[in-house]
């Protein structure tokens, strides 16, 4: 029998799904996606990033974006955009085409309910601006709104407590959510972007990695075989497996269905 | 003894209040008010409107505006926006600086488990854009959450469950989450906006009517003493009124206090 944290009888099922940027830019694939994600049976949260939205909004209002070795920074004025982007026009989209679905999605930021309280990022010598690290989720919020009958949807928008809304990193919020839930749900976390999974050949759709382990992603990034920008992907996901998190994938969104049937994407395992 | 809707025990308490435009264009009188509003004791709901928000950013984006006998058309481009400012950055900055006073706040639209089903407003000759028309308000979901101690702050937007997001009056939302719940709590309806109450000189403060029953409202009508814009709200106090809401006062958003306490607005009354 596996380890899973808990005790007892079988815990009900939670699927957490992560969708990234890509995917909601295309109005086409987003649909899509939505349609597979509403018919996934039982509790599930899906956690969504920004997309090129509030780019494009920034620009056309001629608010210049400050880069950080490639990272924006969340000025005041970014953040009333991605507050309106993503808390706005993204989840209540993804919402609303849920509803259509049958799916009785409710969607939320850190804010409401107290959900994910977080503090402005400190760090010694670079001012990330209105950066959210995260303190704590309030798990008796998520529970109860899922054993309600509701799905969350759940816009990467946090908050300190004192007034100030605050930005932070989806993939941390679905993570720490996964984490958070794991002592109440077997918790299946999944990453879902425009790839699909870890690619030994990042321009290669092809060459996915099925399946790895602590000693297979340590070789792999000796041989320097792993894109950059999926080491914090893959460092998150196994800090969600050392947590209690009951499994995690990381695949193409448009595969979603193949993933929860373990036939796509890339298993992180710590076993 | 009153005639509530109501029968058994004395139900709990509900203040539903509607804040307008004005109070969050102006951000010392919005935090002082969302200071007096958390105050509030017991269970509480506010509705929010727009403000001059969602126009600047239209403004500003190069959008234009098509009015119809000065009411603005919610064309594509303009729910867009309309969901951006309210959904996203209107109703997180109030649910945040409530959480900032311990007033546990959730944020929802009409799309948000499927709480305001609406259609498309159907007009013979008029095209009113996306104009939500209220089908159906999902009480369950307000008396859970009410129940379960927390605040509710819904933005004026609602869905038709077929994917499509709408804009709806912020006062017909008051009125008709006034009226559903009317049959679980004693409902107290509060529409604040920047004036002390119904006046009879339209700009004198100090002209406030302290009481309007339904025939001093037909003589205020006959004789023209009535500020049209007011007409629609006192109509709509009387449908609350006559449908179990217990008490309906029009008043300053200033003196919310004041106003619970039935030291200042306007009552409409029945009786």
């Amino acid at each position: 029998m596996k380890s899973s944290g808990l005790s007892g009888k079988n815990p009900d099922q939670l699927i957490v799904v992560k969708i990234g940027g890509n995917i909601i830019d295309n109005e086409v694939k987003l649909e899509q996606f939505l349609k597979d994600f509403a018919a996934i049976d039982g509790k599930k949260i899906l956690v969504h990033g920004g997309g090129k939205l509030a780019t494009q909004l920034a620009e056309r209002l001629g608010i210049s974006q400050t880069l950080l070795e490639g990272r924006r920074i969340t000025d005041g004025e970014t953040l009333k955009i991605v507050t309106m982007v993503y808390a706005g026009f993204i989840n209540k989209r993804i919402v609303c085409l849920l509803q259509a679905q049958d799916c009785d999605a409710i969607g939320l930021t850190g804010a409401d309910g107290n959900l994910i309280l977080a503090h402005k990022r400190n760090h010694p010598t670079i001012d990330y601006g209105f950066a959210g690290d995260i303190d704590q989720i309030n798990s008796n919020l998520l529970v109860d709104l899922l054993d309600n009958g509701n799905t969350l949807v759940i816009a990467p928008i946090t908050h300190d407590g004192h007034g100030q809304l605050l930005n932070t990193n989806a993939d941390t919020i679905a993570q720490e959510i996964a984490r958070t839930l794991a002592s109440t749900f077997s918790v299946n976390l999944i990453y879902s972007f425009e790839k699909s999974g870890v690619l030994l050949d990042a321009n290669d759709d092809r060459t996915v990695i099925h399946s790895i382990d602590p000693a297979y992603y340590e070789q792999l990034k000796r041989e320097k075989k792993i894109f950059a920008g999926m080491i914090p992907k893959i460092d998150n996901a196994f800090a969600a497996l050392n947590t209690g998190v009951q499994k995690v994938t990381i695949g193409k969104a448009e595969e979603l269905k193949l993933i929860i049937l373990n036939a796509a994407g890339t298993k992180i395992t710590n076993e």
